[in-house]
């Protein structure tokens, strides 16, 4: 029985106790839905509401909320989107993940719109939510498979291969603090954030799904309408079109030219000259991609599928996962390797072990440059040379954190954590914001925008929160958002794209909730009515009449939900800046430049109307935002 | 080699590195000697410096310090004690446990001040410390064992009976959050704020420590004098000798007339009237009682040692470490418990898991309080009737806690966490402070300074920071410290009892920064010359010529530093409460009290010069105590 009134939700969040084996159904609030939407933004305030203070990251009072969004599962375009939401053991703050492939469509079809772990339970459990009705099974047999191995025997087991499995490998249950949820044959992961080390302290393996339910829309004609003028962008887009032919890494060479791809823990040629042409696309890179694949309801297809490679030790399977942009670059050449088969393989071990790529590859370079530096020798590396461009030792290294083996058990912690151990200076090359990893996008190639969104974002180093590097760089247009133009990298106002940022911020914040992908759009394709057609839909689905600066608002309200966690959680201003390396060692490639925050940062307050002592969102704020509950545990 | 002038101090730091196998002699700073004196003053700066907000208790980048005192060691009274520092898994903010016995000296006389732990072995380790050599030895062969076990275990390996061990049992492997760190054959324990659970989570098994210097003192003829004036006033003093003959048991009787010692989980007679004559001593308690002893350099002589009780399930080993006033308490009327071998049972079950009794009893009446309100039932317990007064349960709850299994795991995180699970106005009656189960003297029976003294506690629900209870009910005097006279329960002001408090808490601060026991003088005794006999001691150890009055402020900056701590760890003025049933159930044997903050919190506020909106202490405060640097990171 859905009592809720709104088009594009099923109205059920399911609950689920694992300290006490409890189990409910509870309604969806309408009013949350309204004020929330989905994803980041309904589970963010369920985390909000949920998760007071002193409750640590791994805490059976912390929450793992599997959310999606209202557009979740319905057939626009780029619609199986989920994130997992949780106080994250990587920052301590408010964290979250978003996962594509086909889980989130899944779980709508199975009749909810959440699910809401809670406790840990004493014997590793799954969840199984099967149309309505939902259990928690014993998982003893699955506990020590990695993901791939436990999606397939989950399905087996459960007699459907239409099964859709959101579940850790072993990095997760060892509490590897960058352990990722994994998701479609192991190929799509809830990776950033730590969420899987919450789920692995949870003791709970996997959560299967399987439903048949329909997701209810509320204006079908003009839902088709809008997908008409959706999926006819996509075919003009060039941008869209160039990640349907080249993925994410048909974005390397870009990178690269402009200085926005790193090599050798960001010391770039201040260390060594990398030949990129090895690994990029096309290129080197053809050597392991067999085919394309795509997500739920999506035309972009960026998925790329991998080649085996030939026999040897770095040959993994046919038709596995391929490698990201992300992947590649910190593998590649920040961890100095040339080699594809060697990047390949460390893909998949971190999927199969269930990894955040970003964050082990990025500490590992980390490890590299300690090493290189005389910090570290191979008596604390249990006998490894972790000496930049020793891609037997990355990939060793890899299945040691995983395992939590000898020095993998320190890198596991992440490199804030690693750097403190170590010391000696290593904090200053430690490439993190908050206590998470840094994407492989540097800042200094978009500095304007680029460094005050690093330093204020709420979950840390993340390159999906709405980076202005496109515009910055290429002058993308977003005219719908109500960015300023014209914008001339040599000649505007850098200030300029301070506001630029803060409107991607927000409109990604939005899009993030209504259930769409990142790719869908971020204001970085510059189409007239991009944003327009996905609002559209998402009218259609939910019934609403929202315009995107309605969408704008609620966008920023969400980020400011965001933030007030983190400010009640411990988080204070000077966690709003940025590695030590990224404000004074100047990146070659990109025109020499460093990241100056000194009037980015304080605009950034300003355009947010965040306290510039203490980085509080005001009173005022908050209270333009509808946020006056907050407001008060903030201020009194 | 020392560098140190100062009397008192061995001069050396020794800090082990689990992480990187690590260890190292580092000199102890004489300013740093001088300003913060030792245990949770000295050790205390050394938290406040090295673990950054960021940091979680179970952290790699935390810190396990072991603080002795410059008296520790030395040939003055109660002069036994180290104090154990870290963040506290109990609270998430500044936690210390201190402990008698002879471990503290041993170290002294091993060369050390101070172990400093960091990091996270891979494997059990345990730190063998022999005259000034120290080194990480493998622990495989003891994780597991209980800790007499253990202790046994290792002195027989080491060969020397006089080893002295510092271990945690099994609820220390299996991060209990309330686990304990325990010495002396397991009968000594540094037991608050979940010290053993951060010791389980670096894998250190223990620290075994064994030497021959002697304490440096620079007036011994002035010590002389000092012992002898101390000495004579101990065997004057009808309350050391009353803590003589009874031990802490000795209490109980008076504790329970004036309301201050609780049945039920704080209901008293609300829930149901108890028989404190078969457990009190004399009485009861004198079937479980073989004998007393001693610590290190101690007249008082409060240890109690066990009767071994007739044979059955309730047996405990002849002559191990007997009944506190607290354990009594809390697994006694708390749990609804008359049996005194239940209790002697539940207590040494403790002190071989290695697990502060007051948490565990404390939670389990918590839990049995839930289960007799219907909020929990047998499905939720294995089967359990947890209910008031059954003996079975308790012994039974005790192992499945420390082994964290079914049930007992959700209470191995302490009343604050289970209470979050189980919901339903359950964390009304989680009789906890900042996340530490309240010590067993009721703020209900001395609410005029033990309500504000309890609810700005740093450390949560202790007993041992100060308060007033005797002062308050029985009129002590405590001339030297300036406590305002005289004072009438019936017709003083009651906010004179927050300045009496205030200065017992700075007191004590500065008492537990030189080594001294709690019992050696906390101004509860009310003997003129007191104070003075233990500083004029305390000056003879170090050469230094204070004052009572001076120590008072070095005590008060000891005391604001680790406020500092709870400040920058995201502590908030919502955390200086009590819980509900303490502001609004009254307490019948205490003449029908609840306890009132409205005026005395901010009194204490005021006193403290800490600002009434955030409590943090101010910038003029923090500047008059020598903490400027403390303040810029408080204020900017």
């Amino acid at each position: 029985m859905t009592f809720i009134m709104l088009g594009g939700y099923m109205g059920n969040v399911l609950r689920v106790d694992l300290s006490l084996g409890r189990i409910s159904k509870e309604p969806l609030s309408e009013e949350m839905a309204r004020k929330y939407v989905g994803t980041m933004g309904l589970g963010g305030r369920v985390l909000y509401d949920e998760v007071p203070p002193w409750v640590e990251p791994f805490d059976p009072a912390n929450r793992l909320i599997f959310s999606t969004g209202p557009v979740t599962g319905s057939m626009t375009q780029t619609a199986g989107r989920h994130t997992v939401i949780t106080k994250s053991p990587m920052t301590g703050y408010f964290g979250d993940a978003s996962c594509g492939g086909y889980w989130g469509a899944e779980l709508k079809f199975a009749g909810y719109d959440q699910v809401i772990v809670q406790g840990k339970a004493t014997k590793p459990v799954y969840i199984w939510i099967n149309d309505g009705a939902a259990e928690i099974r014993d998982a003893s047999a699955y506990w020590g498979m990695d993901a791939r191995e436990t999606d397939r025997a989950l399905c087996r087991d459960l007699g459907d291969k239409a099964v859709q499995v959101s579940c850790i490998g072993p990095a997760g249950e060892n509490l590897v603090r960058y352990a990722a949820i994994m998701h479609d044959d192991a190929g799509r992961a809830a990776g950033r954030c730590g969420v899987g080390a919450v789920m692995g302290f949870m003791k709970l393996k996997a959560i299967a799904v399987r439903g048949h339910k329909r997701v209810p829309v509320a204006n079908p004609d003009a839902l088709r309408e809008a997908i008409l003028k959706v999926t006819s962008y996509y075919k003009e887009s060039p941008q869209v079109q160039g990640l349907h032919a080249g993925g994410t890494p048909g974005y390397f060479a870009v990178g690269w030219s402009i200085g926005d791809s790193m090599s050798y823990n960001w010391q770039n040629e201040n260390f060594k000259e990398f030949s990129q042409e090895k690994i990029s696309w096309p290129g080197g890179y053809d050597l392991i991609l067999a085919k394309t694949a795509t997500c739920y309801t999506c035309l972009i297809a960026c998925r790329r599928i991998a080649n085996s490679g030939p026999d040897g030790p770095r040959k993994i399977e046919q038709g596995a996962e391929g490698v990201e942009y992300e992947t590649l670059t910190f593998f590649g050449p920040s961890c100095g390797v040339d080699d594809v088969y060697t990047i390949n393989k460390a893909n998949d071990l971190c999927n199969l072990y269930g990894m955040d790529t970003i964050s082990t590859a990025s500490t590992i370079a980390f490890a590299m440059e300690s090493f290189e530096k005389g910090l570290i020798d191979s008596k604390d590396t249990d006998g490894l040379a972790l000496r930049f461009g020793n891609g037997d030792a990355v990939v060793e290294m890899v299945g040691k954190i995983a395992r939590r083996e000898g020095f993998g058990s320190l890198l596991a912690e992440g490199s804030r954590r690693a750097a403190r151990t170590i010391g000696r200076g290593s904090e200053d090359f430690a490439m993190q914001v908050k206590g998470l990893e840094i994407a492989a996008h540097d800042p200094r190639a978009f500095q304007a925008g680029g460094g005050p969104h690093y330093a204020t974002t709420v979950t840390g180093g993340r390159h999906t929160e709405g980076i202005s590097l496109a515009f910055e760089n290429f002058g993308a247009v977003s005219e719908p958002l109500g960015c300023p133009q014209p914008w001339d990298k040599a000649k505007s106002d850098p200030l300029q794209m301070v506001l630029v940022t803060k409107l991607f911020e927000d409109w990604v914040c939005m899009l993030n909730s209504m259930g769409y992908c990142y790719f869908s759009t971020e204001g970085r394709y510059g189409g007239k009515d991009d944003e327009l057609n996905h609002i559209s839909a998402y009218n259609a689905v939910t019934g609403l009449q929202m315009s995107v600066q309605d969408s704008l608002l609620v966008g920023e309200r969400i980020l400011n939900l965001r933030k007030a966690f983190n400010m009640r959680h411990g988080c204070t201003r000077s966690e709003d800046t940025l590695p030590k390396r990224l404000l004074t060692e100047s990146n070659k490639r990109a025109g020499g430049a460093v990241v100056n925050l000194s009037q980015s940062l304080p605009e950034m307050y300003r355009l947010r109307g965040w306290d510039p002592a203490t980085s509080k969102p005001t009173r005022a704020k908050l209270h333009e935002l509808g946020l006056d509950d907050v407001a008060q545990d903030l201020w009194g």
